[in-house]
């Protein structure tokens, strides 16, 4: 079987490298970037809009920040479904709402189009490396036919079960993660509150069952001080928000707090550090450095 | 310089495989513990109260439960106190409060007795390997004379300070594990709130970043639903109560709503059962298994 002719939208942090790494694969690519310039640097075809891309692809792969971005992209002006046709596919890889991927799925079914959402774990490094984690949801059909894609962009895929759930699993994530973030964050507040030097305190947690790859990886900027963004402290906030949104009236006590701390960490002007600045809500320093 | 010898109080889950490495290191050991038929399994001199173990040793090392017993063991009638001589050292190595730490270390300092808090990160298999992580407070003099102690008990020490800093360190260690594992269970019951398989969702967790050893660890009791006590809750509520104590009026928001969901549990008759229970309380399945 011939490789699909891919459109790809979405060229941030994470989209340009699983580009380059589909390129590489040996994939046709045309791209889309609402920033032109960040599309010519690929060199490779760009499409003039979503929907002159979708008439020139088979597969369309978004990759956006947000519900709204990836509203716009597909049902907005010249977007993706003006320009599809039946038997295409289009993979939804951004961290979007379960239920806007159902919404999505529904509406481009109805022209005929398979649709999965296949949000990934891993930052820039597991995206350049081609070692993402692959969280899939649609039918299981769709998943086959996709998955030598999945297979360039990820070491591991996971299907999860019709439309939604993989946005739906990409959330279980984000909670985790955000939550031990926040952890980590509070054991050096507490440490510093209590004597503990902070060097010595990462060490010794990177030696205990606790470390994580996250937690050595986030310490490196605890010990600078200085918080970069990897993953913009915005995007976590709004990913555990959109948790609780899906799980309803579960017990999450905990996911519950820590959605009041980045919320309220966003509100204080942190949005666009990395999600490790969530410590200067808890130092009371988000007035250091907007 | 010989090896001193020493008077181990306390062989539970922990302390037994503790005093075992010493034995198999070579040093002569003396133990004493509250029910006596554990001590003779050891197949070691006992002593018949911890004053009289006291008297026979250079270094007396604890690994009670908590400060109550702490407390008794050292200070109750006919306890080590009671058997001391100037120049002998007691390490504790349970966790206890950094606030008994020091109170220890002063009462036992007017003896002419050295003191280091010392407690231990890791569960019973590194204490079985001796790759347990040592958290020490106390004078720097301390530390190295009884460093090839630590060295038999574990893979890595570090000493944090003054008396009760170990202590300190220890419930840092507590807060973040008690808050990973809340958001572990947390996930879980997202997850089946939101139709995610426990399976796929436990197996996709362990390929992301946030993928430590005792998450994967853990995993295996959630899948099961079976949470025999390897670390009991009821230590885990009561570590992380000892670290809102000693962490003032700073701000750890996750830590101080999971020491609410770990006292829940308790109150729920979870305590005796391990600390992965805590999602019997999410689930509100607690009544299920006593």
């Amino acid at each position: 079987m011939s490789k699909p002719r891919i459109g790809w939208i979405g060229l941030g942090h994470m989209g340009r490298p699983m580009a380059t790494n589909l390129l590489k694969a040996g994939y046709a690519l045309t791209v889309y970037n609402r920033t032109r310039a960040t599309a010519e640097a690929l060199g490779v075809a760009i499409a003039d809009s979503p929907a002159a891309l979708a008439r020139g692809a088979d597969v369309v792969i978004t990759m956006v920040a947000d519900d709204a971005s990836q509203e716009a992209v597909l049902f907005g002006p010249d977007g993706v479904a003006a320009g599809t046709r039946p038997g295409q596919t289009v993979i939804n890889m951004g961290t979007i709402s379960p239920i806007l991927s159902r919404s999505v799925a529904e509406r481009l079914d109805a022209r005929g189009v398979a649709v999965l959402d296949a949000p990934v774990s891993g930052s820039v490094k597991p995206a350049t490396d081609g070692t993402l984690v692959i969280l899939v949801g649609g039918d299981a059909a769709a998943v086959a036919a996709c998955r030598p894609i999945f297979d360039v962009l990820g070491k591991r895929t996971f299907h999860f079960g019709g439309h939604g759930q993989g946005a739906t699993a990409k959330l279980a994530i984000n909670m985790v993660l955000g939550t031990m973030l926040q952890a980590l964050a509070e054991a050096v507040v507490f440490g510093e509150a209590t004597g503990l030097d902070r060097d010595i305190l990462l060490d010794m947690i990177a030696e205990t069952p606790c470390a994580a790859p996250i937690l050595t990886l986030k310490s490196q900027s605890l010990r600078r001080r200085d918080y970069p963004a990897v993953f913009p402290l915005k995007h976590m906030a709004k990913d555990v928000r959109l948790a609780l949104a899906a799980a309803g009236g579960v017990e999450i006590p905990a996911a519950r707090t820590v959605s009041a701390s980045f919320d309220a960490a966003e509100r204080q002007g942190l949005g666009e550090q990395d999600v490790m600045a969530i410590i200067k809500l808890l130092e009371g320093t988000a007035a250091d450095r907007g």
